[in-house]
């Protein structure tokens, strides 16, 4: 069981990192930080750097592909390397997998059309202009497809796969081996219940959410 | 405003990836990544790389301080650069934080002596045998002190702080950029919500998830 998880210039660390939390606690699963090249690649703060440990040419298919979001998805959308190796790896795979804007590269690559996802809040209207049907929850199953809201749902997303894929007890076990007991101090995690004031804030420099620095 | 995350050799990812986000997401914090010395520095699960961006020469002081547990802890516990550094780095810090058994090492290095603090739940035992007075909570406070849980209390670690370093319409402002909305599809993050044979299951693993292969 080969799990990959794409790497590109511009990602953001948590949507890959909780994914694979999860999925490399699940014993026998092999997970695969993929990039187009192998080596390191920038995050879209500009602090940190993953290690891509194989290029696509090195991964030719996954049962489960993990493609994560970030402002430098913007740079994936009309095509090259990322978007190209995401729809080969996908005629192949069990489940392809999403966190926030990483479902905008899914759309470009045409396989959400007519599907029900998800993406980051400020994303949604893309996600709908690329022929999504837009499902504001935090996980949506859509055949295989699987998409995530922004960054932090991605272990959300993980634990609920894991669940289908290894059955409740496993992905239990692995919520516990991390202690994913969410108490967050706030309570501002959706546009719904923040305050309308940092809502406004990140609506009016969405362009700096959502695309590269 | 400078933030220095550790890294070593057998780290658990989600505990340094956490804070980072929250914290790279403030305007103005740099956030460094720092490690014995420069370059990739392998995880617990021996399948991921994040580069330490600096040694812990070149990173002689920090506003705020965080150290990530993982398996590899056991090895900083009596000496070495990471124990030394942290000790070091601690005396001009702001705040030294921790999370999972990150607060094995502050433990280790005597800054947790009759302090309130807290830790992975399989690792309580040895936080109080190095002498800090355990708070089974998920994030905890005393003096300049924080810790947090296992694994992903890092996220919940770093909000709360950033609530009183910036105060709270930022840290929120922070949360809603990565729809830290969570939705655990189990309730089994902690072992007092996990079901009983999980609970066991990990205990009688706890060397596997605490020490490293």
């Amino acid at each position: 069981m080969r799990v990959a998880i794409v790497l590109f210039e511009g990602f953001t660390v948590l949507d890959a990192v909780g994914p694979y939390q999860v999925f490399s606690g699940v014993p026998g699963v092999e997970v695969v930080l993929v990039g187009a090249s192998a080596g390191p690649v920038l995050d879209h703060v500009g602090s940190a750097r993953m290690v891509a440990e194989a290029s696509f040419e090195q991964v030719g298919r996954a049962d489960v592909v993990v493609v994560p979001g970030g402002p430098g998805q913007v740079h994936h959308m009309d095509g090259g390397p990322v978007r190209e190796w995401v729809r080969a790896v996908d005629a192949t795979s069990t489940w392809t997998t999403s966190v926030c804007t990483g479902s905008l590269i899914l759309a470009a690559a045409g396989l959400l059309r007519g599907r029900a996802a998800t993406t980051h809040w400020l994303a949604v209207d893309q996600l709908g202009a690329w022929g999504a049907s837009v499902s504001p929850e935090r996980v949506v199953f859509d055949g295989k497809y699987v998409s995530a809201a922004g960054v932090s749902a991605g272990i959300d997303m993980a634990l609920a796969l894991a669940g289908r894929l290894w059955g409740p007890v496993m992905a239990q076990t692995v919520q516990l081996a991390i202690e994913y007991d969410p108490r967050p101090p706030f309570g501002a995690g959706s546009p719904h219940s923040a305050p309308a004031e940092v809502v406004e804030f990140l609506r009016e420099r969405s362009d700096r959410v959502l695309r590269p620095r």
